[in-house]
């Protein structure tokens, strides 16, 4: 027996013991869908993330939402409502963060291999290119030339520390993220000197790590290090982006984040200049709100061994089956949709529909007895899911999306 | 420095240094594609693997294309005219092999997880189910019933062995795919009692093996195992399809699998009787004929290490960045095409444009120096690529994919 993933908190069950997502049946979900398998977000739970994160947050600290987190139109539309910027990764997400009814001068634009069009499109656009070298701010400045307009310009540091536990460091040493730290200065003054509007620092030195102390000390370091280079250049960096790092607990024993006690930490670094730093998250805002449906096919038994087959899989959960970054697989949350009331009866292995062994969604879990037509709900699916897997895979459609809205039972597509 | 996986053979330079595809100069296919990043198949290249394939496997042995390793749609139909049949994973990739004039008899679809639309729709076609379950075989035949049609109806065996040295074992133990194969006889019986069309038996033992002595231990296992089962019915499989399992060299230090040595065991397990058995590849019949060709956006310096940014990365080549299905991330073969006549000269490391650090294309690599501009070329991008990656990863868009025909120089979209 292997065990599962902690469920987030706020998913129920009705009297007849199914999954309810923002209050809604899982079976009234798929039928309003059309078909498993499925993506439901809920706005509501996003929205109540928010909210947690602002109350424990400095007062006046920007909010940032990472689209590539999650870049489904109805989320990213309500994000834009109760977020203060977004960051962008590609021109694809810059149009949707726009069309979404974000600002373009709240919205950044990091990534450290910016086509010629997306520096154009940004700079037309008015949104903040957060550079990633010093070849990046020449290219920037001469497109902006080009088109007779002032590139709003943000500089990317490498920093010397790294987010210590974090899934995935993007900070210490050689990287190919942002500029190293004792160059950033230079850069600075030259950005100035050649009529950019610069717009302040970024730091993202990791991501998905439940190290609190960890965060603490990086976003220390961090303004610390704006603060250093501000000192440097003589000039105040308008925006300090801290980046992000905030885990969320995927995995039997993980712990949930204190972001209560981040926030206090925070608050007594930027003790009254708040308003010019922003934190930037993504999966600690959505993934919690997204929960993957799949329908059981098949009920096998193979050497005595229970394999739950379902018409889901890898190429809508690719994180998730364990292919994505990870080193040695562990389960998600996975639950019986349609039998979510119930007590675990048997041991089974729940797959994918794909022909391959990689597709698994949990291995020798504890779940109750499931035949075909039961729902399989896989939780942590709001980020990192559909977009972030490789949904062409073995010629299938791609996966139904909705939302279902905050203010009320509307269902969004 | 890390070494990088052999190119294949069959790709050189032209006299300006560049490298030729299918004769062709990258820089005039990128040129007649738009953009990069670009997929290119050489379908010359495809039917010379075909033909060898054929001269080293008995006489009459049926050859089969199993199109999830490479579903665009200019290869699927060069592949039709010169295989005897397709293995396919889903209703999408049924019609494609349908759209590409391959006769559904000679079609035959496996995997776990088949929905009621799929078995519907391979039913109505005429196409070949391979059986995973007896659960399968009940609803196939109520389909059946339903439709009026007479299902073609072919077993898939989980079988005791394992193909040994494979990336992917599908065989051994309790498995999701197949039919465990003590209860084989009884379903076949079964099958045959309620006047299904009998298809024959598929053994699908495992993957990506560069152990040619276990490929052939293995297809003979698979031989007898299908006369046992001949036996115990006492009706004769009118086909047995033996599976694939043919790796190719992705690594420093992999040996290509000897086929001619492959196919003489063959034929000695199969004398006179040949026409009765397939086999299906797909990755050792396409992956070489594929290059993952990206432009470098900018050259970075960070500590000391070059890093070489690219417009590609792993939203298009996931199994190159190391992040499916591969615990140890090792470089494929990865060259400047540019620059392809040049002696390699500094130590750089190829990195895609995603804002991950699992992005990377080759780690510390030695290669001729490269600038902006020039282009990277990934090698065995044949087979998993585009439709095996997460393409709407950070929003951007999808790769364009072009194959050069094998009868003249005419370029297909």
């Amino acid at each position: 027996m292997k065990p599962l993933g902690p469920i987030p908190s706020g998913y129920g069950a009705n009297t007849e013991g199914r999954l309810l997502i923002g209050g809604h049946d899982v079976t009234a979900l798929i039928e309003a869908a059309g078909d498993t398998p499925l993506f439901v977000y809920d706005l509501g739970m996003v929205a109540r993330r928010v909210e947690r994160l602002r109350a424990a947050m400095p007062a006046g600290l920007e909010i940032h939402y990472a689209v590539k987190a999650n870049p489904f139109a109805p989320l990213v539309s309500a994000m834009a409502g109760i977020v203060d910027g977004f960051d962008v990764a590609s021109d694809g997400e810059l149009r949707r963060a726009i069309e979404a009814g974000m600002a373009a001068a709240h919205v950044s634009f990091a990534g450290p291999g910016k086509k010629a069009r997306e520096l154009e499109a940004a700079i037309r656009a008015g949104a903040t290119i957060n550079l990633e070298s010093e070849h990046e701010a020449d290219r920037a400045l001469s497109i902006g030339e080009a088109l007779g307009l002032t590139p709003r310009l943000a500089v990317r540091i490498n920093p010397e520390f790294e987010l210590r536990g974090s899934g995935m460091r993007m900070g210490g040493g050689a990287k190919p993220f942002g500029v190293d730290q004792e160059r950033v200065a230079p850069l600075v003054r030259r950005l100035a000197e050649a009529g950019a509007d610069y717009r302040g620092l970024h730091v993202f030195a990791g991501s998905q790590s439940l190290d609190g102390d960890a965060i603490i000390e990086t976003q220390a370091n961090s303004v610390a290090l704006a603060r250093q280079i501000d000192d440097r250049t003589g000039i105040r960096a308008p925006l300090v982006n801290l980046g992000g790092g905030f885990g969320i607990p995927y995995f039997a024993g993980d712990v949930a984040l204190d972001v209560e006690a981040i926030g206090a930490a925070l608050a007594g670094r930027i003790d009254g200049e708040a308003e010019r730093y922003a934190i930037e998250l993504g999966r600690w805002l959505v993934a919690e709100a997204g929960v993957y449906l799949a329908r059981i096919v098949d009920r096998k038994v193979s050497h005595g061994k229970v394999f739950l087959v379902t018409d889901g899989g890898l190429h809508h959960q690719l994180a998730a089956s364990g292919n994505f970054g990870t080193v040695v697989r562990r389960n998600y949350p996975v639950a019986v949709a349609t039998k979510f009331g119930a007590e675990p009866g048997e041991e089974a292995s729940v797959v994918g529909c794909l022909c391959t062994p990689l597709d698994r969604l949990a291995d020798d879990a504890m779940l109750p007895r499931a035949e075909p037509g039961d729902i399989i709900a896989v939780f942590l699916a709001g980020a990192y899911g559909a977009t972030a897997s490789p949904t062409a895979f073995l010629g299938h459609p791609a996966p139904c999306e909705i939302a279902i809205s905050a203010e009320s039972a509307v269902i969004l597509t």
